[in-house]
């Protein structure tokens, strides 16, 4: 039990200093600061709240905003150093707590949230953030002040990193990227690269359940397994052990590629469009071999653009929240079904939030990137 | 007048071999050649006909089509020789003679196109060309072979060159590159690479009577003053004199580009791709600075499709066949009312289309490269 008045360290981690483009994260660029109190009552009859935060999310987006850019990008870089940075800061998606129910939010890599005055100015500065905070139905609903204290326990309702995860940011692109940009039909050939990522294995998973024959690439024979023993897959392989990219795709796809998913740019871009078939699609989804290049790998094939009518289109989620609940409704039902499996790979602890993030640009993680604050 | 029974030379122009990827066409790698014959009588009650070819076209994706490819593209290679050249060899497109009247038409480099079964073998062969043939109404009309012979001089109708040239090939090829793929708005910002060239001065036109932004490039002063003063585009700049392509964007496109109608690839589409702004569409018609190359220039900035939701699309003209009657419609009032001009390049005889056609690949042409074999 809390005891009313008590004062909390609020550990948060932060950027020590902005990184130069063509290198790695490393863990010594980031360092737990532990500086910061929470007084857990909160005033009466205010508007604040006091969110705790259960599970961050480890993001390969994250890494441009550890550069500094001239111009501004979708979203804005980190600031380094101390005041403010958790709210520019390295952010991610948690779950909020409300008398025991969690909800997908937007937060920094802190323990606590202190006010809702920092959603608010934020819903005010984007309209996307605001957006996504009424379809994802965040109650931040003001800590009940008469009794002056957070809950510590779970009281009702039941709660599952799925939410973060599934149901959330990383769920709603893979839907997005694949119904909405891919337009698939049964039977079309998918190529996913980085398959067993948060966002790859969904979209194996939708490409399977509308009838497709479905590949995925890996870096390592471990990840290749769960893709065709857990995930379902017809097929993958372990770029890092192929010699020849455009050999493996021949072999995995002897007559071409319909859809091919991007998640890593590069040599894997180029093999793929020497194997695309007439009208094919692209989602650019993301290019995570890139993100630490000074100069990004140049792609020489994109001649085949014209000579098979191929459509390429970048997307981010944040223009497909309007789909949130066609989204939701299907993939709940999926799972509930047992239609969808989804692969985590969690990080325990704040502390170790440096070395999950980093991991992701090493391929560490197997699923989908978490660190656990606190599990309830 | 021609006599009965007049037996003529057919001279055709052929690819004398296959080339390598990796360098420029030369003039000796064609060759003129005289030894078929023509016999201008067309047997009484053959389904025979007699075409003669007025004007010839040089597109540049005929390029591709002079080396030999492992695999089939969408329009097959060229065979060098003699036997049967003409018909898989070298070809353009023409304008049919009926009477006086004429119509687009597929055939070779050559004086005579003697028969229908040629065609027709075609039209077995491949239904994109059939479709062609009864979109474009070529009524290849029997000769009437109580006359017997071929008319030699027009004796209805009007002949320009136009019905090969705006109304045909690069006409459709503008119209529904620019106005199926880039999706266009009143007022948006357009840029168009290679903009004198055959497709490029109808894209800027088109753009310029939706009220956009129109902004050009070209390889000579002289075209960038077509464009500028006879084409109605509100800037252009000559490529060969900037040093910063990016630069050169930036002062023509302070605020970013919407839409980019690609002729060009390699170092443009990267100076391109680093100024498009949010939601950006680029048409991929063609890549001209690449054909003669063995590897293609790689492609650095393909990760601004993520952050700007970028939509690239690879097309071909033959799956726009449907929109013809619209497009001729349009540019057909267009230009009775004075709103689009076309600029063309006519060389003269049969014996220059080797010439022709390698100066596509210097920039040698000023508008649509045509080599005329005989005006009427």
């Amino acid at each position: 039990m809390v005891m009313e008045e008590e004062v909390m360290v609020n550990r948060k981690v932060v950027l020590k200093h902005h990184l130069p483009p063509d290198r790695m994260p490393k863990e010594s660029d980031m360092e737990l600061v532990a500086t910061d109190t929470v007084r857990l009552r909160v005033p009466s009859g205010s508007m604040a709240v006091l969110v705790k935060n259960l599970y961050l999310s480890c993001d390969p987006y994250m890494r441009s905003r550890m550069t500094k850019h001239d111009e501004p990008s979708y979203v804005p870089d980190f600031v380094p150093g101390t005041a403010g940075i958790t709210v520019h800061g390295l952010s991610g998606y948690h779950d909020t707590y409300r008398f025991g129910s969690s909800r997908f939010s937007i937060t920094g890599y802190r323990e606590w949230q202190p006010t809702l005055r920092w959603l608010l100015s934020i819903d005010r500065r984007s309209s996307a953030l605001s957006v996504m905070r009424r379809i994802f139905d965040i109650k931040l609903i003001r800590i009940k002040t008469s009794e002056g204290q957070v809950p510590t326990s779970r009281k009702e309702g039941s709660f599952t990193s799925n939410s973060t995860n599934t149901l959330c940011m990383p769920g709603l692109t893979a839907y997005a990227g694949f119904y909405e940009i891919c337009s698939p039909k049964k039977g079309e050939h998918v190529f996913i690269s980085a398959a067993s990522g948060a966002v790859g294995q969904l979209v194996g998973q939708f490409a399977k359940l509308m009838g497709c024959y479905v590949v995925g690439s890996a870096g390592s024979d471990e990840k290749v397994n769960l893709l065709k023993n857990k995930l379902g897959f017809h097929e993958a392989f372990n770029y890092k052990k192929e010699p020849d990219l455009n050999k493996a795709l021949k072999r995995c796809f002897p007559e071409g590629i319909d859809i091919y998913f991007e998640n890593v740019g590069g040599a894997m871009l180029d093999a793929v469009l020497a194997n695309m078939r007439l009208n094919g699609r692209i989602a650019v989804c993301g290019m995570i071999s890139q993100y630490n290049l000074g100069k990004h790998d140049g792609v020489h094939n994109l001649l085949a653009l014209i000579a098979k009518c191929i459509r390429m289109q970048g997307f981010l989620v944040s223009n497909y929240y309007k789909c949130y609940r066609e989204f939701e409704e299907k993939v709940v039902r999926y799972m509930k079904e047992g239609k969808i499996v989804y692969i985590e790979d969690i990080a325990e602890g704040l502390e170790n939030a440096p070395s999950a993030l980093t991991g992701l640009f090493a391929g560490r993680n197997v699923g989908k990137q978490l660190i656990v604050v606190a599990r309830e």
